[in-house]
């Protein structure tokens, strides 16, 4: 049997926490909350559950809460949806990353993604038939440098994905970004696939510089985001794509076949939560920062390098002066050995640089947070 | 913007059950039934829920469902099923069946499919590049003719896809097509995508042949069914894809990329349903006969001609003597004049036959039917 995807196996994210279950390993590896969904949010699910709301809901989303979702983007971002034509509610961000590429990506069409970059990008370009053009960007900055993204498009360059703020680095996309950016697409008449999942989680009060503040951007772009980062909730597999309506329909072709429509209560439930609780969003860069800025303190005293993170839930440590292991070896003995699981950044690369980078996740309590800090200063 | 799917538009079933809550009419068209989840189901999910159990699953599935799933297959069909390595947990059979053609075919590949067929196989052929090969059945037997099969296959096929119990037509596959199955599948070296969604739903006491009873057709199988069928539940879209490890290995790459994985409560939900109220599954054969022998009762004194349905909750019926319109009219004139949405034959097919066949939803309360009968029994 020929693979498609031969030089692919089980996700870094399902390895890692595979090993940390194995070896009782505090596990900061892949990214999900420790901590619950708000009670509102599981008492409106059951609401509808019992309420018999268990059918399939419309293919592109239950109304009112495509009708929620332009609502935040105006309250967040002044930006003007229309729920019915742009929004499109899918089974998780990974599903509305998919249909996007698979939407716009043809035959020999080349896509630029900024390495470090989420597994689930390159996969998805070579299965709609496209290439994946990787522009590696490094530690500890992680700046784009767009003469470089300029000259690496070709007459074959369909779209660039962007995410921001930036999994693994943290990193937020800044206005000049923005604006290199929209040069890029207006001269070469490109799309624009932008992975916003962690949205509302930004630190030190720098602004989410999201593509839907700009109207000409986003004539141009799929926006997607996620309801797991945002309602703790990484389970429910719940998140949208929105889109300017022309791309929206051809978006909409393809998901109907993918998945077709998604859990139907829990859509219910999401509406009544973004409608009678929004502050829960507004609170949570303030809620993650603390805990940034807990882990990165514990961590003070350690041979760690701690880089920079703007928003995310996630911390880099340069461990150069730790070990002499490649990333993916020193994350193994760190799972087996020290009992932390952590995600090496070179997975995240097609051509790995040298540096000597791991991740972690900060969407843990407080004394996880603390424990797993202690263990790292000992190293 | 050209279009990956140019032919394509709203499914059927959205655009059906869209003018069936426009005109209010009797909603006979898209399948989903009328009553609700079983209570345990409804009960158990919300107990996962308020546990806290509301974070990503293994991208294949909770190991507790895929093994009640594998203990499922092995009471049903006498099926050893290794839970771990073979079955793989999907957001509805939807994303099975896609994900299961994105596993095998390539560009060029062709894939016979059978006509009337379900919507999602020919845009999901083509969105992988390949081609899907028509043979269309016809009414009122739909009975397949396996020398046009063998004459249908090239040096380029590479899969065929059945559907036992049928959607639309209600046909179950007897023991002869599987063995003429089998036979082209090991002489040409075919892959096999059985979809099974309506596998506990058949009618006179007739076995549901399925593909994991026979051990030799498996190896070359996937095998994809549905939660959302078994325990109304069609709006959680919950489905699952049993394959052999080799295949499966394949199919996880894609599905972790797709949707990565599906609502966890749910999973833990279903899990115990199987565990603890197994008689649900083989009351239900029991439960849909009645309901398909109540609508053809009531419809026996109309003009319509009720065609054979040996499974699934589908009943065809010829309306040659009601109208000389082609089906796709005479259902818009039945939805918006008469009151009652249906689902015509022909967009099932690439070259509809001139059949004049509508399919209607048995998944309904009876007072519903019966309702919907007097109606069509005034045409
Ligand atoms: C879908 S598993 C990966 C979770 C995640 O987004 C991450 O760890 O980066
Ligand atoms: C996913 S909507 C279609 C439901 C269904 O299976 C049908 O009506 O045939």
């Amino acid at each position: 049997f020929e693979s498609k995807l031969p030089n692919l196996g089980v996700s870094i994210f399902s390895q890692m926490s595979g090993l940390a279950n194995e070896f009782s390993a505090i596990n900061l590896s892949q990214g999900f909350p420790e901590f619950d969904a708000p009670d509102l949010l599981k008492t409106q699910l059951n609401y509808y559950v019992q309420q018999g709301v268990n059918q399939y809901s419309p293919s592109s989303g239950v109304p009112r809460l495509q009708q929620q979702i332009a609502d935040l983007a105006k309250r967040r971002y002044a930006a003007d949806i229309n729920a019915a034509d742009q929004v499109t509610v899918t089974s998780g961000a990974t599903e509305a990353l998919f249909v996007a590429i698979q939407t716009i990506v043809r035959p020999s069409d080349e896509v630029i993604v900024f390495d470090p970059a989420y597994d689930s990008y390159q996969p998805a370009i070579e299965l709609a038939g496209g290439k994946s053009v990787h522009i590696a960007l490094s530690a500890p900055n992680y700046t784009i440098d767009w003469q470089v993204v300029s000259q690496a498009i070709t007459k074959n360059t369909r779209a660039i994905i962007i995410n921001t703020p930036h999994n693994p680095s943290g990193k937020i996309l800044q206005p000049q970004d923005i604006k290199a950016l929209k040069e890029l697409v207006g001269t070469h008449n490109l799309y624009v696939i932008s992975d916003e999942v962690y949205e509302h989680i930004t630190f030190d009060q720098q602004p989410h510089l999201s593509v839907l503040r700009d109207d000409e951007l986003f004539t141009q772009s799929f926006v997607i985001s996620s309801f797991g980062k945002t309602f703790h909730s990484t389970g429910w597999k719940m998140g949208y794509c929105i889109a300017p309506a022309d791309l929206a329909v051809e978006f909409r072709k393809i998901h109907q076949y993918v998945t077709f429509s998604s859990f139907t209560p829990a859509q219910h439930a999401l509406a009544d939560m973004l409608e009678q609780q929004g502050e829960h969003i507004d609170e949570l860069s303030g809620f993650y920062q603390q805990k940034r800025d807990l882990l990165a303190s514990h961590l003070s005293n350690s041979r760690f390098k701690i880089l920079p993170s703007q928003g995310t839930y996630f911390l880099l440590l340069d461990y150069s002066d730790v070990s002499d292991l490649n990333d993916v070896e020193f994350c193994h003995w760190l799972v087996e050995q020290a009992g932390v699981a952590a995600i090496p950044l070179s997975v995240f690369y097609q051509n790995p640089p040298t540096d000597k980078v791991i991740r972690l996740c900060f969407a843990k309590n407080d004394n996880t947070l603390i424990e797993a800090a202690q263990i790292l200063c000992q190293l």
